[in-house]
């Protein structure tokens, strides 16, 4: 038991290096970059509160786990910012070898169980998946709007990138919130064009 | 369904605020403090990682939902260290203001939703409650063990004062959990002592 204990502890303390991995959105209040643990609490936060938006088939409960264990392996494997230029193959090979030294700090039994959600998740091959990673790409485009342009202006982005790059994702798992974005990105655009 | 949106999304961007609360704990490699957005998203990973801990009638899927949403008030109302001087009358008071405000954004069915359930949180009175707030007492002094003494240096906190702030608190729906620390919390102190 003790020694258990010592390895969901030392797992929960490697854990905490999460909140040092700093992504590319910025907070609402556009203060500082905004850190894949409390992007992770907020990505569970709007699970809860958008839950109506899930199709059939999406177990909301999984959802939530899978947003807060699918950014883990950033640890090792940092944070890919959605608008840099990605080789996918590799950052997914990298995810892998973290994956596999993360989650194998923990008593075996649950390491297998946390590990088959996150694969879930990155597979997103079910309805519950497809609706976590809806929501992971809804929230950025949100603070976008909220701290005035955030990574769109850091990276120069169109509307037609973020629709490519972004909204053929959210659509995939939550169509009726790709509709309400998609309103807000065209005017945030067109009030900047005028500017 | 469009004004019910512009009201789950203004709690969400809300909600971002608590990002910007700060904490008394430290991270666990001492290099800044904590806010109370990473430490929920913590907390979640500690009910996911230590379920096995949970005695009976304890539901995990609502410990995390709990988890989720147990700071949101200090938003309004401020973290209060555990060990710093608190009119604990008074923090209730403000936070129960705050709760009205901050889950007043939500549609009204939603609002109740989450009330109810950070209200059965606040309460402790049920063993699913019991043990969110057992895991909110036991995560700070496992940061504090790695970060050097962390809150414990900065209060000035003496072994006794953890076991009867903190201690009776976890050992209420954790007491498993409660007896691990205690022994890591003496060879710390002892350790110190001797420096």
């Amino acid at each position: 038991m003790r020694e258990r204990l010592d390895r969901q502890i030392a797992f929960l303390n490697e854990a905490d290096k999460l909140k040092s991995v700093t992504r590319a959105t910025e907070l609402c209040d556009n203060s500082r970059y905004e850190n894949s643990a409390e992007h992770s609490w907020h990505l569970t936060l709007y699970a809860l509160v958008l839950a109506d938006q899930a199709g059939p088939g999406v177990e909301i409960d999984r959802v939530i786990k899978m947003l807060i264990l699918h950014d883990l392996v950033e640890i090792d494997a940092g944070d890919n910012p959605i608008f840099g230029d990605v080789d996918v193959a590799a950052v997914q090979a990298q995810e892998k070898v973290a994956a596999d030294r993360i989650f194998g700090i923990l008593p075996n039994d649950l390491r297998d169980d946390l590990r088959v959600i996150w694969e879930e998740f990155e597979a997103a091959a079910t309805p519950t998946a497809q609706f976590a990673k809806s929501l992971d790409r809804f929230q950025p485009p949100m603070q976008n709007l909220q701290s005035g342009g955030g990574s769109w202006v850091d990276y120069d982005v169109t509307e037609k990138m973020i629709a490519d790059r972004v909204g053929s994702k959210i659509a995939i798992g939550a169509p009726t919130l790709w509709d309400y974005a998609k309103g807000k990105i065209t005017a945030f655009f067109e009030a900047r064009a005028k500017t």
